[in-house]
């Protein structure tokens, strides 16, 4: 039973062609954590993001000679790795960040998971790691969350994070593909990804650094796009900032927040209104909750909704003329963060944002909690069984 | 003891202070190889680049709470990691290479090690990872080669590799500086960096991929450099080549090969020779080969030393002119690496590097290995006891 997979990467045309015969769900085997080893759960108030972990944890082994092994949940436990893995060298390592949700309904759903699928696959083989079938995997993940069910926080403020990863395990130290590899998927309960809640976040834009480039790999979550930001990330902590905008090119283009994308909403005059994300162009991760916030805009049909290019110079005028309403970040963790300020070139910008009756960033904030809460059914939503 | 270290970055001005207070050599601790675990060296005939590793390996912990541990050296073992590890996910990750080799007179010998840990020290401060007293880390280096010395091969055709790393292994997934990290130090004995062994190689230099850019860390030895350029290695390998040649900019000037600094060999008519090496701008790695070639290259006067950029176009009309004398790579692990050939937008351009009558590709890389196997004295090179 062969799965083919043919990917036609975003910016290049390029196309990668992986023959490999996926792992299947139905194979899984399950090693339960002994009931004394079980961890409490901490309370919803104490969650910090990616910090406390599930009893179970997912693996699927890979090599060329065998193909994908069979899937095993296992105790939560440390990986084993020699140390010259390529992924401690070379960054051979991919990863995804999903959610699932605990209904008002008490009904746990993921929400669309193939489209986490698609992009891991994608950046497999950007990555020259193995490819597989995303529904098997997605079977795995009902499976190991229904497992671990009692860790999905019985609350909206909160969710479980799903935490698919991907590395190249063989211990050998040429630069070049890795023949062997490891999926594994880890969850933890999680509260807002900024600890400051549904408040206004500030960006530090600082044009001196780049976090992607045309010919680059800025649209694959590969662990390479985050290593470089983790200086400046805390450049910007160290002045109070939560976060960094990337800037692009000459003319001091938006990118992405690194752990979101990003969106401006405009008046243009005369009661027209604009809402506007970065074109995805190679330069930017394209998110689900960029997409997903994308398709809600469009059925509303209140505004123009654009994706195209957005300057600071741009921002900065929208600013002087009254013209900047608001503007948000928009990802797994961050759901849908607004924000309040950019620091840029010795100027602080202040953004509006929460400022209005009934801002948009809430709108949508409410609309996709809606649907992933399970207050409005949406074909967006896959329940775990 | 504080140990106060202060970075210059090379492309952006930027200063990163760290004041972390070092690891010491004199905080040793052994944990020797049992005699029955110690393992056979293979063949210097079979060895392949970075397979076989020593009996032992060195390993620093470091967390913010205590700072660096004690350096301990044990057997080769595998790494225990938190799944969450930040270097799982994120690429805190960062690595060398060096050589030590076995003298003419028996004699072990670095090269030019303190070059290492100052781009070590670098990298470490752009990846947000504790910064360390080079002198100490030289001094185990020392130590752990000393204890592996019958590692060390016999022969001038081989060497020991020596791959310090440093990874980022705070268990939580939050995109951020890790507070843990582990330096580990590894050992291979290893031959020539190509089975080819010192024949000509050929590279791939396709424009559409870009390896670094102004405002990122192409300058910095991060595994994120590497992850992304492993497709394109495959890719070139499938075409039968060896290595990638990275192309920047719309006049595609010549940047590095990856593994290997890149030097071209020009006839300038009237007599008039220059050896052109792309300038350090960010966007290539300061290797130690090529500093030492420049440096030899300085020392002999016979032609102009030119560190300028280098384009596509210049090196396919001096083809076209009969001026493109010699190309060759420069790198720790591929030493002095000659270059037969580039597969550049459908043409093959063919250089005729090593068909000359003492080429000069041939004369850097017995220059360096005379200094490496004590043939030579010289101030580059640094017994280990």
């Amino acid at each position: 039973m062969m799965y083919f997979i043919l990917f036609q990467v975003l910016s290049h045309g390029v196309r990668f062609m992986s023959s490999v015969p996926s792992f299947k769900a139905s194979d899984l085997h399950i090693d339960f954590c002994p009931p004394e080893q079980l961890k409490s759960k901490p309370a919803v108030k104490d969650l910090v993001f990616g910090r406390n972990f599930t009893d179970h944890m997912l693996k699927i082994y890979y090599n060329d000679q065998s193909g994908w092994g069979k899937p095993r949940i296992t105790p939560l436990q440390d990986l084993r790795l020699h140390p010259a893995a390529k992924v401690l060298h070379y960054a051979v390592e991919l990863f995804e960040g999903m959610k699932a949700f605990r209904g008002v309904d008490d009904e746990i759903r993921l929400f669309r998971p193939g489209k986490n699928m698609e992009r891991m696959n994608r950046t497999a083989a950007r990555s020259s790691l193995p490819t597989f079938d995303s529904e098997e995997l997605i079977k795995l993940l009902k499976k190991i969350i229904s497992i671990d069910q009692e860790w999905v926080p019985h609350t909206e403020s909160s969710s479980l994070y799903i935490r698919p990863t991907m590395i190249g395990t063989e211990p050998t130290l040429g630069v070049q593909r890795p023949t062997e590899a490891l999926l594994f998927v880890i969850l933890c309960p999680v509260g807002p990804y900024f600890a400051s809640g549904f408040k206004p976040v500030s960006l530090l834009a600082d044009p001196q650094y780049v976090r992607a480039w045309p010919g680059g790999v800025g649209m694959m979550k590969m662990g390479s796009n985050y290593g470089p930001t983790l200086e400046i990330q805390k450049q910007a902590e160290a002045r109070s900032l939560h976060q960094v905008l990337w800037l692009f090119g000459p003319e001091h283009r938006i990118t992405e927040v690194g752990a979101m994308n990003i969106m401006v909403f405009l008046d243009k005059g005369n009661g027209e209104r604009e809402l506007v994300t970065p074109p995805l162009d190679g330069l930017i991760l394209p998110g689900v909750t960029r997409d997903s916030i994308l398709s809600l805009a469009r059925q509303w049909k209140e505004f123009t909704v654009s994706e195209r290019d957005i300057t600071m110079a741009e921002i900065v005028q929208a600013k002087s003329e009254g013209k900047l309403l608001e503007m948000f970040g928009a990802g797994t963790a961050a759901v849908v963060t607004p924000v309040g300020e950019i620091h840029y070139e010795g100027q602080v910008i202040k953004i509006p944002t929460m400022e209005h009756e009934n801002p948009l960033t809430q709108r949508f904030f409410d609309a996709i909690k809606d649907i992933q809460y399970g207050r409005v059914k949406s074909e967006w939503t896959v329940p775990i069984e």
